[in-house]
């Protein structure tokens, strides 16, 4: 088989456009993938997602692993199966949800003890564990269980962090080595699911080049900068990924987590930057909170209630073509669920097509990869 | 202009195959018709619920008269723009829902003082404010204003409120046509908004005959049975349908408001009912109970949770094509919004879909109308 992924044209700055060959969908990159933590993206039905253009969702390790169960999940044929999803998915190893979500746990060289936010009930997740539920899950991708490191932490603490991330990098990807041939799917074109390493180290950019560097050791099918967007300003999220990019491997796609607003995952793709994802087109959506090409709109807000406009007049999304703003402040002071429903589908019109913008751009803007791809 | 309501075909028992000739769609009856409350059937976008073949849909005038206010719905054209849905739609008068919604209410002979569920405010509503409110949000079919009859009634109180429904039957109507010509949009077809009396008697046979008699003399462009579905038997409901229906005009269409279950709509359409609307599938779907060929179906149960068939084996809806019940069970469990939506989507179909193979069978098993319609 070929490489899983292609490099089609490359910049200057470094920005990539790309194809990721997975079992379930040749990806175009840069991309951005809706969060679906639960098996769904919120409030979109899938056949609008993919109307929308959406090549490869999130799904959440820990929020399946509770609930319906992975093993559920597995008997079913997997995740794309239980939700009909036919297009590639992406799991997150859970470490980033036990760490946000969870009030107790207890964290040991062995895994980590935690309190479902749910029912109370008690949990343990190892490295090793991790990959078995992603594995019975049947992502496309599958990514190293790690910690991420809170902001602000001293450098010792992000140190002891570091530390047990690397560990837990190098035992979720021996684990996963062994048992990828588990997924609960056969892929026709006899692509294999990847795994992903994470980059930690907090906002230390020696830790992070330390990280970077065993990582890329390890040999991961592609690597994640993870431990970013936790309250940092800005300017420290763009110094760890301009810091770490340079250091991860060119023929390997490069996935920035949890990010961003509209003009971060321009700027960051421009970078070089192949993967981001973010809940925050969807949350901000069912808050009523809409990006458009003029900026951030509250749709709450009293003078739209009788904006006869489009959303963002310059996007041509289903929601824009047929709705106004009126009707979106109307929807969303009436509690109605077609609020959520209209704002969350444009919002990721808007994220999906900035990314097709990007690409496009960097296609034409770009020197021929084959120059580049030797350097 | 032609008549505005053609009948295509009629069976002995009284079953009518028409068309209902409405300024913006011309309507295929017996008809279905979804309840969209605030202005949006609830959890689902308007072209799902084209898809669907929804061809008139409901309007609240309580509801929308307090938010987001008729006159604000003027202003931007009325509800079919104010919520881009091009196909007719029906208003209710508000009169059901100031009785049942409103804990504070005054009945008078001029009209009915309220306090809104919303934020306590009062409120006057006469038979002209309701005839007002209607125009204003511009529905095809406006209904006169009317006292709906709690179950159980006694006699004396069932005649009480007759006496003010047929009082305020009269004003609307009248009213009404003073005011017709003022509707927020032109109609290229020069179709005229119909104006619909409403049937009340509690559950008195006489008292129902009476008021019908007296209704059909003041020449309404079709007509309700209001008060049914309130608690009663449906042995009684369907009485009082019977009762009713061989009273009313055969050239006009009948409505029957508020029910009803998969099997009482059929039933009503094969003895002559022309149109319905009931809450019943939308609000059914939002907690999980499915109609569907098989009977009735309670998503939430654990015995779904890894049932891989459709809701609905012998359904062809766009829910049934692509989700299992496993999933559908998993979304109502994680209270996804997505459960709502697909849950909702499948319970209108199911009814849509039940009123289009009656039509079909009342067409197939019709003796021709040309003979029937002298009668």
């Amino acid at each position: 088989m070929s490489s899983p992924f292609d490099i089609l044209a490359e910049t200057e700055p470094g920005g990539r456009r790309g194809q990721l060959h997975l079992p379930h969908r040749t990806v175009q990159t840069p991309v951005f993938m809706p969060v679906g933590t639960a098996g769904t993206v919120k409030a979109v039905p899938q056949d609008t997602l993919e109307s929308l253009g959406a090549e490869i969702i999130l799904g959440n390790t820990y929020h399946l692993y509770l609930r319906p169960g992975h093993e559920l999940i597995r008997r079913l044929g997997g995740l794309h199966r239980f939700i009909s999803w036919p297009r590639a998915m992406l799991t997150d190893s859970g470490g980033f949800q036990v760490f946000s979500l969870s009030a107790l746990r207890k964290v040991s060289d062995e895994g980590v003890r935690f309190r479902s936010h749910l029912d109370g009930s008690s949990h343990f997740f190892t490295p090793e564990h991790s990959m078995d539920v992603q594995i019975a899950l049947g992502a496309d991708i599958c990514m190293a269980f790690d910690e991420c490191t809170e902001y602000p932490a001293d450098r010792s603490r992000a140190e002891e962090s570091l530390r047990l991330t690397m560990a837990w990098a190098r035992r979720s990807l021996s684990h996963f080595r062994a048992h990828r041939g588990e997924a609960p799917w056969t892929d026709p074109k006899g692509c294999c699911m990847q795994c992903f390493g994470i980059v930690q180290g907090g906002m230390y950019t020696d830790l992070r080049r330390q990280c970077a560097e065993r990582l890329v050791e390890m040999d991961f099918d592609g690597y994640a900068i993870g431990g970013l967007s936790v309250g940092e300003p800005r300017a420290l999220t763009l110094e760890m990924i301009a810091e770490v990019l340079p250091l991860l491997p060119k023929d390997k796609p490069r996935y920035v987590m949890g990010v961003g607003y509209p003009d971060e995952i321009e700027q960051y793709a421009r970078m070089g930057v192949d993967m981001m994802d973010c809940v925050l087109p969807t949350r901000a959506a069912r808050h009523g909170l809409l990006f458009t090409s003029e900026g951030r709109l509250n749709i709450k807000a009293k003078r739209y209630s009788e904006d006869q406009s489009p959303p963002d007049p310059a996007c041509g999304c289903p929601v824009c073509r047929r709705y106004t703003r009126a009707y979106l402040r109307h929807l969303m002071q009436a509690g109605e669920p077609l609020s959520a429903i209209l704002n969350t589908v444009h919002n990721l019109a808007y994220y999906l097509g900035i990314m097709e913008r990007v690409r496009n751009s960097l296609q034409e803007t770009s020197r021929p990869a084959a120059k580049i791809s030797v350097l």
